[in-house]
């Protein structure tokens, strides 16, 4: 009996057997993520092992607090301002006020002329550059990227049925492959999607790299009488060692639109804060802005979340404390390459591109797991024979994790 | 010259006339949505009539403050955690002890069997939403509502190249028209999304509803052999007058997801947080569970905010002061009653949904507007004839703003 159409749980049909969600998603049901896998991996060895005997290079989740300044900016918010005017809805591009300090501020240190109207708030990078492909993408548009690149770009191209191009990787100092550049693009060509500093390699695009980049892109807008926009995703922005200096690209190249976020340079990667630039310049750049503004709205983002627009927008000069990552980086790689490692020296961000001393990444990603170390394959970039290591640890894992390390280049050069 | 290819603004070419967004964007852009279309409108005039002077209605918008709990767990939760475990990252689903606290809420509320592997945090309910439809919708799958119903629903299932099918409004009661919906399901159903309390009417859909819902759609996934899945829209679930009950969907029908929204309940808005709950009971819900955390990931939420989250989980039982909104009902539906208008009294939400005392409610919402009052034609609802009038604003411009409709249908009286 159905008592007023109320059920339990014994009487639902179990038996079927094909499933019900969208294709799309059953093939990435099928390959879920090898690095989210490696996280819960890490969780599970942690809990047999001990956490202080497991090795979690994985995920590229900071582990340097936030500036002081993010919590002192929360209080005197939270003491200070009317909560309707920190929780409420705003622009779907966000708090008027917030964007004019974002556009000031990139003013200031890179010399050019943004207002308000050049930027939209968005959930962090991720979201932002969802945005911008459901702004620019039709079916069948292709977006090129570069091997080795952030994984993430093939759903968030693959989202609005667009196709992505892989250039492959130049592994003599990663920097972009630019003669297979040219050859691959096409009229189809929409888009182009930098990440610099580089997530997995640590490597700075150089500013020869963006003016050959954009030479090369200008002369086939022209050639095929189209625009092919420059999509930089910067979320290592700040992140930079040595002092070296991370081109800003609108400089270079005018279809360009930034996707920023502070997931790592305020070490606020859960709060889903970022924004897009998208300079006049720009071609379309009415309707683009006017599409951006509507697409943050219909995925369901709406906004970027009210109350940390508000913060970063008094955070704007704080960043977190790069020395310590910096400690990490130096440790790692002089520790890595005495012991035979090949990898090149990252200039920015938190990762380590290192060759693997056996022929598969995969194989040796598995046999450093035997030695609690937890790294991600290569081939999860785009690039086959490297694995990524994310230094965002503490010192000590590093120094712990080092001899397993020297073991397991040891053991094979044996073999 | 392009020294060293830095270019500047008056070389940027700008005769390309074409629009370089997607064909899907470029509707939207000419059709950008009424509602928030309305929002800039009542900033505009209330530049030039004095904001005291425009009686804005036009978006649900909480003007009651959120509940004290809010600020004292942010303040709690600032001064007491570590900062990288409340703004870092965490699962795509969100913190599991999050997750827990919200399936023990529900279940002490509705007697239901819930746990942490059934609830998915989400960057609102319009996040959930996204990612529910993601997960389910294959190109040419179909999702029926009812008329009048929440305009973004047609954006919600289009980003998914699913087919929204509108079912005509019972403009008797506003229950659902379940005659009709009998005859529109086909084998394409892929899902039923429902609101209550409902936006733009007020009405919450009655325990008699869901019964009878429930019992077409079991009769047709029979008749067809599909699952066809109910999405309950709940940012409203907690704005109930008279002490109505809102009746809990997954209680009638196994293959129920509900999607959550803290925006209204604590007046958060701007914050984009909420959970989608998916039941053990729900068809497939193994692969539905595993896609819609990742798609949570690849549409670029990656999780719903983490600060917010923890603030969220400490206030379960807290929510806002829903007097202020009765209130506002009675003054509002007293007054427009007692001139003439024709209108069903809300049970739940902060909108009242009225007669257009003319043909059309496009027009009527234009000549309404001559009076600085701001209103939502039910056009944008898929329900011509009504209007809808969001009364989340203060007392007193409801006080103020009655002269003005009682003017209105005099006037049209008069004609």
């Amino acid at each position: 009996m159905h008592e007023k159409g109320i059920i339990t749980l014994n009487e639902v049909s179990k038996e079927r057997l094909i499933t019900m969600i969208s294709k799309k998603m059953q093939d990435y049901v099928q390959n879920s993520s090898v690095i989210r896998a490696m996280f819960e991996e890490g969780k599970r060895l942690a809990k047999i092992h001990g956490a202080e005997n497991v090795f979690d290079f994985s995920l590229g989740n900071p582990n340097v607090e936030p500036p002081e300044e993010v919590k002192n900016t929360i209080l005197e918010i939270m003491n200070a301002e009317a909560p309707m005017n920190v929780h409420g809805y705003m622009n779907n591009s966000g708090y008027e006020e917030v964007r004019e300090a974002v556009a000031k501020s990139i003013n200031k240190k890179f010399g050019t002329d943004f207002d308000q109207n050049n930027i939209l708030m968005t959930v962090g990078a991720g979201g932002g550059l969802n945005v911008i492909f459901k702004t620019l993408l039709d079916p069948g548009d292709e977006v090129i990227t570069f091997a080795p690149f952030f994984g993430e770009y093939r759903s968030y191209v693959a989202n609005y049925d667009g196709i992505l191009v892989i250039v492959s990787p130049n592994t003599v100092d990663f920097q972009p492959n630019l003669i297979e550049f040219k050859e691959r693009i096409t009229p189809k060509t929409k888009a182009v999607i930098i990440n610099s500093p580089n997530n997995p390699t640590g490597v700075i695009y150089s500013e020869e790299t963006l003016i050959m980049l954009a030479s090369i892109m200008r002369e086939k807008q022209q050639e095929f009488g189209t625009d092919i926009y420059l999509v930089s995703d910067e979320p290592y922005r700040e992140l930079a060692y040595d002092a070296m200096e991370v081109p800003y690209p609108t400089k270079y190249y005018e279809n360009t639109i930034i996707g920023y976020s502070f997931s790592k340079s305020l070490s606020l990667p859960g709060e889903r804060i970022g924004y897009l630039v998208i300079p006049r310049e720009a071609a379309d750049y009415e309707n683009i802005i006017s599409a951006a503004n509507i697409a943050n709205r219909i995925l369901g983002f709406v906004n970027a979340p009210s109350l940390f627009q508000r913060v970063i927008a008094r955070c704007l000069d704080a960043k977190v404390d790069i020395d310590t990552y910096n400690r990490n980086r130096e440790l790692l790689y002089n520790g890595l390459v005495s012991y035979g490692y090949e990898c090149i020296k990252p200039e920015g961000a938190f990762y380590m591109f290192v060759k693997a001393p056996m022929e598969s990444d995969v194989e040796f990603c598995a046999l450093a797991k035997s030695k609690n170390i937890l790294i991600v394959p290569g081939t999860s970039f785009g690039c086959p024979g490297y694995v990524r290591i994310a230094y965002c640890v503490a010192y000590d894992t590093i120094k712990k994790a080092l001899p397993g390390f020297k073991a397991l280049i040891d053991e094979l050069k044996t073999v």
